[in-house]
């Protein structure tokens, strides 16, 4: 199987990894980490999420981060997490040119997060999409809990080839299919990509996947054989807590530049660079669980 | 691709794993844990190293530990590493039937660790196994940094190559390719078994891959499409710390049962036994680094 030449990363550290941790990161370090991760080249870092900060306190300053990001170059795009119409306007007066807008594919999953079954979720999905494009974003979709869920287990395949459809019918800038449990596996990765990957036509698929058993490394070779070639990566593996059962942290971005590096393929990214980042973060949030390899390889 | 129905693994936990471990662990609580890995359905368990007590103050109970293994049924294996005349002696008088006898592929390696060079290695090797032959006893061979070294960086195919083919002439029960430093890859891993394999014949080709760098798991998947189907592992992923630079984890035992689990791959043992023998002895050295995954969400 041949493997692709480039691979395009997106930071996601600051929101799925931070949005975990108890203690208030300070604006002006998020946005220093954020600087130093553009500064490693990457070009897409997803920077904060428009949630009630009574739910998630660590994000309950993303508009001061918006308004604090970094003069860069046309090809870096920031973007937010949105969940309602309310994140979605939040985002479009933070003055962000991109949201991502995510829903679950478990029903209990979906009840327990967002208060609504799946049929309700994907119009709910696609009310967002049309307000944000309304209001000049443009919208990264993503389906959560694709290879698994703690509460409802493995989806049947149809449920998630129905769902890709559909998100893809709305006009989105691209799709990203989360393992946010870490319960896919280099097979399972396979055979839903073989599925799904055909109805995704032009737009691009992201995988977001979490290393909560240690596959997430071995699930993005998986998928690069299968062409994909965007990934979501944060950075030292920030994420969970791997001390709580069933939390889970996100691939690490330096351990997966590491991998395309080795492998011959090209992110653009310093992997140096961004492991420097990772450890300056570590070590202002020490009681956090960050489980990347290669940051604490730096000097 | 094809993967194997089968996957036999050797645990190497309470040797590769141990001996990086200050603190000493009585050899009680080390024959504990071997009656729990044998429990699980275990059948292969490197018990022990005769190395020199100065050197490695972990392993200064090797007889001990020989003398108090269980009993078990004859598919049980119980075996000791070896590096030199003395400890085939040693493990011999153990009364242990089979050993493992390992040197270096990387000359800077050898000459550090062992003080002679690779081609003394290697008559040291055969010297090594007709010894243990003559007492009776059978013999692993091992390579070591296979796949890298921090020393010499990446070997040329070619002396792998001539080395495995060597060794093979020696008349061993099982070649050991060890990944000794994590910088073996998914394509390296397939490029060197596609070279290596077939002149191995008869042989079984056991990966001993370490997780320095996260691909631990990816290698697995990687040697399984090539026809590997016998890995080291060591519970919990003891071995090595990865806050010191260069250090090494193996991969853990229980995080390769769980990927064998999901992808339908028999191994015969049984996760969670494993899991709880990886968390109580985790709990025994606290200090210690234990990176798996699995072992921690055991309650």
């Amino acid at each position: 199987m041949s493997l692709p030449e480039t691979v395009i990363l997106t930071e996601v550290g600051l929101r799925d990894g931070l949005q975990s941790v108890a203690e208030l990161v300070p604006s002006e370090a998020k946005l220093d980490a954020i600087q130093k991760l553009v500064d490693a080249g990457l070009k897409q870092v997803q920077v904060t999420s428009f949630v009630h900060p009574k739910w998630v306190p660590q994000m309950a300053d993303a508009e001061e981060v918006c308004a604090g990001l970094p003069e860069t170059t046309e090809d870096v795009v920031f973007s937010g997490l949105v969940l309602n119409a309310k994140g979605v306007e939040r985002a479009s007066a933070a003055g962000l040119k991109r949201v991502d807008a995510s829903i679950s594919t478990s029903d209990t999953h979906s009840r327990k997060n967002a208060n609504m079954g799946l049929d309700e979720a994907l119009k709910h999905l696609k009310k967002m999409v049309a307000l944000a494009n309304d209001a000049g974003m443009e919208v990264r979709a993503g389906l959560q809990s694709v290879w698994g869920c703690v509460y409802d287990g493995y989806p049947p395949d149809e449920r998630i080839v129905d769902m890709v459809s559909k998100v893809i019918d709305m006009g989105v800038i691209a799709l990203s299919l989360a393992d946010s449990t870490g319960m896919a596996n280099p097979n399972s990765i396979k055979q839903l990509l073989e599925k799904t990957l055909p109805l995704c036509q032009d737009t691009p698929v992201v995988l977001h996947l979490h290393d909560t058993r240690g596959l997430g490394i071995a699930n993005v070779v998986a998928a690069m054989e299968m062409g994909v070639n965007q990934f979501d990566t944060a950075l030292g593996g920030l994420g969970g807590c791997p001390f709580i059962k069933g939390a889970t942290g996100n691939i690490a971005t330096e351990d997966t530049i590491n991998l395309m590096n080795e492998m011959g393929i090209d992110t653009g990214v310093d992997l140096s660079k961004v492991a420097q980042t990772s450890k300056a973060l570590q070590e202002s949030v020490p009681e956090s669980c960050f489980t990347g390899k290669l940051y604490k390889m730096e000097n």
